[in-house]
């Protein structure tokens, strides 16, 4: 679901692993105008849903609630890869977060789709090293209340070529995923690159 | 200032390196009968920032305004660094962040004290980490808005043993890095241990 930075660079490694790819926007028509989604198969967002095994949400922050609240029923019993950010540009650069505190979005897409099973996951890196890690190999988080669909999203990034997957807990745990990027949008600009990653650092025994 | 276990981890170190070094507290007869601080020198908030060459503001957040605010006189001139974090443990564990949104602890904190130059650093790691990064070696991160002062900053966390202590501007950075307390509570909370670290991995080239 969505055909920005994040979703265009799922759709192309996912085909690229051998697995169908249906990518959901909002007027296929339109999207496919723009050119930048190559040959992929584009969807509306209910025809992308159906029958498929699992869900990547990669929606800009504010259409997730808007677009998958009207798919509750067409996503039950489907596991949910959560990669959003509630990034807020409306006051420019760089963005606010448009949930905080005791919520975070990946929870607020929880409470939308309860039949669903929503991982929180890659939402901390950059759309290329999501799909490519081998490019600069870190730490990955996921987090969600079925464990079941978080073993899922742990093969499939595993299967993607992530090798440092640390397992933080249910989806309150998406809160800290969420509020990481306001960092992570501040090493981007000392760095000026987004292609970093972190590695988290286990005390030595 | 602060006797927790960041103010006593930075007094001990300090010492340790030939710094003299006055611990600020609100009674020091309490404190001392407390029998936490060693032999440190212990003294009154106001008593302890006379004549010193550089502060570290190790309280609590919730006293770090009420408690710095009265020394704004005091201070003028000097550069504070700043590592504590707007924990709010009113409604349990895990803590909720009282300052957030377009806004840091670090910088109300420089409203506070116009006449100082606070440097916000290693509020992203476990004290002990942060005396003796040795143990875990990893990134910290310096931000503020005087040049000057950083470079006082990054000259006394290289003395203490960092070496790679990344620079991500001006203060306001300070939102990011006290923005990620969740996240770390997260980590901290799947491997057991408060003595993790994080790498930034730049992109390989």
């Amino acid at each position: 679901m969505g055909t920005g930075m994040v979703g265009r660079a799922w759709a192309a490694r996912l085909a690229e692993l051998g697995h169908e790819v249906r990518i959901g926007t909002r007027d296929p028509e339109s999207t496919r105008a723009r050119g930048e989604t190559g040959e992929a198969a584009l969807f509306g967002f209910a025809e992308a849903a159906e029958d498929v095994d699992l869900v990547v949400n990669a929606l800009d922050g504010e259409a997730v609630l808007p677009v998958l609240r009207g798919l509750a029923t067409a996503l039950g019993g489907m596991v949910v890869v959560d990669i959003s950010n509630p990034l807020d540009f409306s006051g420019g650069f760089p963005p606010r977060l448009f949930v905080q505190g005791g919520d975070s979005l990946g929870e607020q897409l929880q409470r939308a789709l309860p039949e669903t099973s929503v991982v929180k996951t890659l939402n901390t890196l950059n759309a290329t090293l999501q799909v490519h890690p081998e490019r600069n190999p870190g730490t990955v988080f996921v987090a969600g209340n079925d464990p079941e669909a978080k073993a899922t999203v742990v093969e499939l990034l595993t299967e993607v070529g992530h090798d440092d997957i640390l397992d933080l807990g249910d989806l309150t745990a998406a809160r800290g995923l969420e509020q990481w990027l306001p960092l992570w949008l501040g090493i981007m600009g000392a760095l000026g690159t987004a292609e970093f990653q972190i590695r988290v650092l286990r005390p030595r025994t």
